[in-house]
């Protein structure tokens, strides 16, 4: 069975020495976030996910989900106690309003809480997870009534939540969809439709289940300008805040699908379900935008979380798994054979994947940091520049973190060689589960255009001009120091490759958008190795302050140097292929009638 | 439900034009393959794999195989009724040697056949592909006595065959095996022991199962030099050929893993089984090498073959997907919106895949001419030059072609979006079958470190220098074409990465053996890459050749420049990258301390 421990000593040294979280100690809600405090909620959080939620996650893929002849459905065994566990520990209740019955703390924190929740159970921590994206979206565009009826249950976790977008014949492109929201006499709207793939649409964890669902009005334009959104919740909830009767909304059928199984993927039927419009009227999509963009965010802590987790068990396995000798001689001379993980092959894969999770987390852990900046920065140019980064970096993060989550649940999976394509060992859930990530909140196609041809020329160019730049500070400053002075020059070439590539696309991209199109892909890769070289680089210089300090445990910061200039030496020069991939043009790519392929 | 086509027309390209099979025309068994014979026996193969063998994989895998109480197993529905239909059609006879019941035509034209088997099912081609295995060593190491009494009914697939390796505790380091063989008075073995991972161990498609087992003998030294190879059959074969009692060998259990449900995975329990020893004492390494070469290659077509019906799929669907719009303005301005194929992100996926599999089915089927020549060319310097290059290639193919293949698998389910998470589209159960062609046989690892330990140094580096003056000679030869230039410009520099990381090796991996394992990896793709560029420009030439001959259909051969081209913009760039990768060294790949991972 699976094993996971929680990287709390990572998580506080990202926290304390590279991002510097004391600085920020004047905002809002970080005043209670004292070192101790965050320590204290982080080992917390370790026991919760590694007792409570790590147990039931295999099983849970095994057993998957029930719907039964009444539409009802089951979650797997375990689920429903680890989540009234959930909602005991005030786990939803961590980063939200404390005007709701939150604990308003920094989000950067609710970020390292969800990689361990997210890491020991994905198909688990999906049902909050929705349920934080629906919280998101009533605090935004919602009235002051239907926050008061709808977030404190939802932030305790007594009522979930869900997104309903995609319909059978549509998903990206949701100017198609066909859901109807009929206005009645009382304010009220009927709708009625079906929604596909809906997460978490239905279960037995909550008492009741707040959707919010797109759909158009009869008199809307029908087409993406023509879409409301609606909350629908599964049972009406009366005046005093008590449940009503069950609204006219149904699961049709569980999806059989390829990974997390635990989470209830459904076919939700709204056959003039009652619903009320949330945000203003042909707004839906900027409204469910703001979902989107938490969830992305979300989603891509789900590739660093997987990559994490199958990580561990590699590792595990490699020492303790004897097969053949080192190539130097015998590691254990008395011994049939070594532990494989005298091989360099294997150690390659390890380190592939340490050295993408450690920078990872960085990222995300500063992304989370970001998202507080957005609303609680004291300066509006400080608010302003945490809001042009976080868009940047959130297609990045999306795309590229679930694309390497993926690829480095794989390669766990290869150090397990055969024992890895069997069922027990649950390497291969690990797979199966980081599959999704690559494909839903957007397909990571969808993400690398969204950088491409959105967020790179918004405000002409501004958020990338401005993570040009702190790359560029954070690259002259380690320049001086003769330790971090070949990373930053491996850094300072992989940013002329994006720069270049950049350059390039400004100069393509308006005569033919096809070259956007056929550029983007490589360009949130490319944008995705340069972010975790800028990591990499903060990594190394906090690693060799806290060495000068003499803080004690000098081998975990000298390890961290050695993953840093694995990053640099096997990862990096990926930057110069990207480039070349992007000023490849979309010719060849767009050359084929579409019958000849 | 997924759809097949056979890609005729392609091999025929390749046998035809690129390979020119008609050249070959004096050696033996090379006669009777006309061209006319051979599109006839692949449209026969076409049909068969499309409309008996395609229409039970799906099946295949959501039923799985069952075992009784009693231990005998169960194929899923169809596979019985198919297999009959591949043995009556002779499918097994095709390359066999006409001695022992075979047609006796070239290897070649039984890597066509098998491409098209694999893609119509993985699973289902497992079991003769096992048998063909089976067939090789016995062919080359039994005595003709042994050669009689199996070959002719295991050809005829009336029996089918088994290789038995792999224990609980080993699979790569073979030395460990703990199997008994002991000597009975008649000259026979007593076998016990437990063998794990069976491919096709135990099932009701033939009367017999003729396994191939590794075991030691109680005097020979506990190592690898103490292996014996044995052939162990389900059911004892009377001297007339007819079946006698039953063996003592029974499948314990079936694994539950990842996907190739409709192969029966075997833990197969030997109880003081009769055996009888197969070749030399103590060289069961070497005999079972020659099935291990064989299967090599027929897994690194899994590869390929996973890929082409992932394609096949994906451009079907990505050609009947409604979503979006051209970014050049709508494609079909009548319509809501677009197919999908009109976006360029689309086709890149498309592409990348298309790229891979037209240049790995040349190289596949110049592998499988090689093992033609490796006994059939007319003088010796060309069976030790087909054998030096087949030597060298299967490593790449193996390790290669399995990466792309599941890489590739993933793409084309990423085509589909949500769709492709979702069961009923086959898209993520290709996946799940792809991801067992890079771990079986030799884990990708293990072929890259076969590669680069074994067959670049042997005999003084003779396959290498052969296969560089190949590729140089070509390169020189398409410089004076102006539409080739640009192609072979680009080889000649991936060539040149190519011998810098050789030369890098030679340099360092002697005064390090680490240095040669750490870089393995990226030096068996960058030699996968050097490979299909050569392909790729083999395959231009042989287009330009057809076009100017005016053979009609220049479409074709006008979608074959296009797709080298994007070959050389796309994916020959890697090759820069791979380069420094091998040129890291193992330093930080062996810095940590094993218990720090």
């Amino acid at each position: 069975m699976p094993v996971y421990t929680a990287p709390v000593k990572d998580t506080l040294f990202l926290l304390n020495n590279v991002l510097k979280l004391d600085s920020y100690s004047n905002l809002p809600g970080f005043a209670e976030a004292t070192p101790d405090m965050v320590q204290a909620i982080l080992e917390q959080a370790a026991s919760f996910t590694e007792e409570v939620v790590q147990p039931i996650n295999q099983a849970g893929d095994e057993h998957g989900c029930t719907r039964h002849e009444d539409g009802s459905v089951t979650t797997p065994p375990g689920f429903k106690e680890a989540y009234d566990q959930f909602c005991e520990g005030g786990w939803g209740t961590l980063t939200a309003p404390a005007a709701y019955g939150g604990q308003g703390l920094p989000y950067v924190l609710g970020t390292a809480f969800e990689e361990y929740l997210i890491s020991a159970s994905l198909a688990f921590a999906m049902y909050p997870g929705l349920t934080h994206g629906a919280v998101a979206a009533i605090e935004v565009v919602g009235s002051e009534e239907q926050k008061q009826k709808y977030l404190p249950n939802m932030i305790s976790g007594k009522w979930c939540g869900t997104m309903n977008l995609t319909e059978p014949h549509c998903g990206t492109d949701l100017g198609l969809i066909r859901t109807k929201a009929e206005p009645q006499a009382d304010g009220t709207y009927k709708i009625t439709g079906t929604k596909i793939f809906i997460s978490a649409g239905e279960h037995d964890l909550a008492e009741n289940i707040v959707h919010l669902v797109l759909a158009k009005m009869p008199a809307s334009p029908d087409n993406v300008k023509g879409i409301s959104l609606f909350i629908v919740p599964k049972f009406l909830v009366n005046e005093d805040g008590t449940l009503g009767e069950r609204n006219a909304v149904s699961c049709g059928s569980i999806e059989k699908k390829m990974g997390i199984h635990g989470n209830s993927t459904c076919v939700l039927n709204y056959d003039g379900a009652t619903g009320w419009l949330i945000g203003e009227k042909e707004k839906g999509l900027a409204a469910m935008f703001i979902m989107m963009n938490a969830a992305r965010l979300g989603v891509g802590l789900q590739g660093l979380a997987l990559s994490e987790v199958a990580y561990q068990n590699a590792a595990v396995y490699a020492r303790e798994r004897i097969q053949g000798r080192a190539l130097t001689g015998p590691a254990n001379p008395d011994a049939k054979a070594d532990p494989i993980i005298v091989h360099p092959d294997v150690r390659r894969m390890l380190m592939d994947i340490r050295a993408f999770n450690e920078g990872a987390r960085a990222l995300a852990l500063w992304a989370g940091l970001l998202v507080d900046l957005t609303s609680k920065a004291a300066t509006e140019e400080d608010r302003q520049q945490a809001d042009d980064l976080i868009g940047l970096l959130t297609p990045v993060i999306k795309g590229y973190f679930t694309d390497k989550g993926f690829e480095n649940a794989v390669l766990a999976q290869q150090v397990f060689g055969g024992h890895g394509y069997i069922r027990e060992h649950g390497m291969e859930q690990f797979v199966r589960d980081a599959r999704i990530a690559q494909i839903y909140e957007g397909a990571n196609g969808v993400q690398a255009m969204d950088l491409v041809g959105r967020k790179l020329a918004r405000n002409g160019g501004r958020a990338l001009q401005a993570f040009n730049k702190l790359i560029q500070e954070e690259i002259a400053s380690a320049k001086g120091n003769e330790e971090l002075k070949p990373l930053a020059e491996s850094l300072e070439r992989s940013l002329g490759h994006l720069q270049a590539a950049t350059m390039w696309l400004m100069q393509n991209a308006m005569a033919n958008p096809n070259n956007a199109g056929a550029a983007a892909y490589a360009y949130m890769h490319l944008a995705g190795l340069v972010s975790l070289g800028l990591m990499w680089l903060k990594i190394s210089k906090a690693s060799l302050e806290a060495i000068a300090a003499g803080n004690g445990d000098e081998r975990y910061y000298r390890n961290k140097l050695v993953a840093a200039r694995y990053f640099v030496d096997r990862h990096l020069p990926d930057t110069a292929s990207l480039r070349r991939k992007v000023e490849a043009g979309a010719e060849t790519v767009m050359a084929l009638a579409a019958e000849d392929f």
